[in-house]
């Protein structure tokens, strides 16, 4: 079938909006309407080439939300008028991984998706009769997109789709590593490195789990209102100090904070982030994804003096699990998604949505089909 | 009083046994006969003056055991004629630390300690009317020595000094990283790098807590038959290998360890030993002491895809709390020490320990007073 789409044919160039032919699904896939899809900095990651995995020409996207068109042989837990939410870390429930009750990282589809492919070692997507690549598994800037069912969670429809897009990724990201990764308790004071929309979703997580302090930092303050506005109660600069930030942290929470997560992909800030934990228990976890082949670093003492350096990926969420009760949140307002949403666009003016995030005027643009 | 001490006058000199003059226990404080004291590497680290810490002249020696002599005032934990186990990690059961609950890093004569004096910033010690500093709180190198009334576990006075003395340092703090840091659980996979006191003290700790696979890694051969013995499943020669030993261990176990320790103090293998965790949950924790201004470092990617890096002092355990009853493991044999003592010397030959310990020829050398 013909579908809309935006194609990044290149590395560092705009996108491209076409339309492209999507295959029927196959055995465990599934046919998707994307009718809402955010844009994340990842795919924006991706774009520029940086991102070492990349490849080309691909439907980037994974922050989306839609419903189910038509299912491939043997699909049994989705059908056609199911809304889903795809998903970038699959949930298959019987890999080592998902039976191990330690980890959502389920493997079930890793390697394929991991070259742009589908399970089968195929794509859907063409253009011109040239294959194109999916991303992450998920290809959501595409009206039409196909993702194996171990990566769609079914959620509730009358959840507005425009919205808990967001909750597949970004939101979800920040809020489940404060509860899955982290498991802040009551009380707990938490630093939050990075005020974008994971370092935001941190905030929100840690004001459900009622921390107690809540320092959040950035070298740009005019995302300090916002950030008040959710919930953090100290706003730093590290511009207005002359010391190390992970010092000023320290010393501003008595030793250390009980939690912090580093939301950039700075491996600087990684070490900041860690060093600012309290001694004897403070635990840092590292959401943001740093460039190809650079290295955290610090004293071993840190961690033998009892700091906890540990990392989170979609928030440690198992999304057809979890997801589900999450936008029922959503709905609720238990998770507020509206701060996150800053901008609306259609899919004709994506590349819109990449300039504003280049120039630090949006969290989230959510494209609209 | 006068006692007999291995003093250490100046870095990468040897001890020299002298008569040194012991001051009365001031208040909080207690005058302790050690009757027996095992020979650590940190004493030798210390000795040669590459420990940035390091203090001269000091008498060194944290691993005893001994007898209660003199109380000061206001002293009511202990008594005259008590068995104690002198600790280099305070327990003082009222500072923020210790009434965490989430570590054993007690902090109440921290500082005072680390600058080789009692609390109240003066030392017990003096040779020729010239003051000596103590070492790690502990000083267990003389026949007589004063350590804080917080620095003492009381344990069952028919255990044998000359061997439960262990228990203040090295298999307490191996033993204890498995069961308190790392938490290993029955049928985990752990990996061992160095199988000095430590790395078969955690072996020990593994077996207790019925790991299935054991793992020892060392550049000796000539250690596997020991550990082998103590139980561990596999031993490996990084130098057996053409490819790093992290990648060995992660075939070895099909996709690597629950749980890694290094015992070394190589920053080098620390990367390794985090690196062959298990992806999704993997904890690796570091016991070794690097040497000054060293550092980790690792891709960032290692902790977002789920390993753990942390680490642990003196296994985590709370002295006066948890060493009586690890003393009382060792009396009905849940604990074996025999393996770690390979050889006893009076005090007057402690330097025979050292050159020992240097030579690769013993694990544990016990001075007798």
């Amino acid at each position: 079938m013909k579908s809309r789409a935006a194609v990044a044919f290149a590395a560092g160039q705009p996108l491209q909006v076409v339309e492209i032919d999507v295959a029927p699904p196959r055995a465990g896939e599934v046919l998707v309407r994307i009718t809402a899809s955010g844009v994340c900095h990842t795919d924006a990651f991706t774009l520029s080439g940086d991102d070492p995995e990349g490849l080309f020409p691909a439907v980037l996207g994974h922050e989306g939300g839609g419903i189910v068109v038509e299912v491939g042989a043997g699909v049994t837990s989705v059908k056609p008028g199911d809304h889903v939410i795809p998903l970038y870390t699959a949930e298959c429930r019987q890999c080592k991984f998902c039976l191990s009750g330690k980890t959502n990282l389920c493997q079930a589809v890793r390697a394929t998706q991991g070259r742009g492919l589908m399970p089968d070692g195929s794509s859907r997507f063409s253009y011109n009769g040239q294959p194109i690549h999916h991303y992450m598994g998920c290809s959501t800037f595409s009206e039409y997109t196909v993702v194996p069912e171990v990566s769609l969670a079914v959620i509730n429809p009358a959840a507005k789709l425009e919205k808990v897009c967001l909750l597949g990724c970004g939101v979800t990201t920040g809020i489940g590593a404060v509860h899955n990764t982290a498991k802040v308790q009551a009380g707990d004071s938490v630093a939050v490195f990075g005020l974008g929309g994971i370092g935001l979703a941190v905030i929100q997580g840690a004001v459900q789990a009622r921390a107690g302090r809540i320092v959040a930092i950035d070298t740009n303050p005019g995302k300090f209102e916002l950030a008040r506005s959710m919930g953090a109660t100290d706003c730093l600069n590290p511009a207005d100090y002359d010391k190390p930030i992970q010092d000023v942290v320290v010393e501003l929470t008595d030793g250390g904070v009980d939690f912090s997560f580093e939301c950039i992909g700075n491996v600087h800030v990684m070490r900041a982030a860690l060093e600012c934990c309290h001694k004897g228990w403070g635990e840092s976890v590292i959401i943001g994804v740093a460039g190809a082949g650079q290295e955290i670093s610090t004293r071993p003492f840190q961690l033998v003096t009892g700091r906890v350096w540990r990392g989170s990926a979609f928030g440690g969420v198992k999304g057809r699990t979890q997801l589900p009760g999450m936008v029922e949140q959503a709905m609720r307002g238990e998770i507020d998604l509206d701060p996150f949403i800053t901008h609306e666009l259609p899919l004709e003016r994506i590349n819109e949505a990449f300039a504003l995030m280049h120039e630090g005027k949006s969290i989230r643009t959510v494209i609209r089909f």
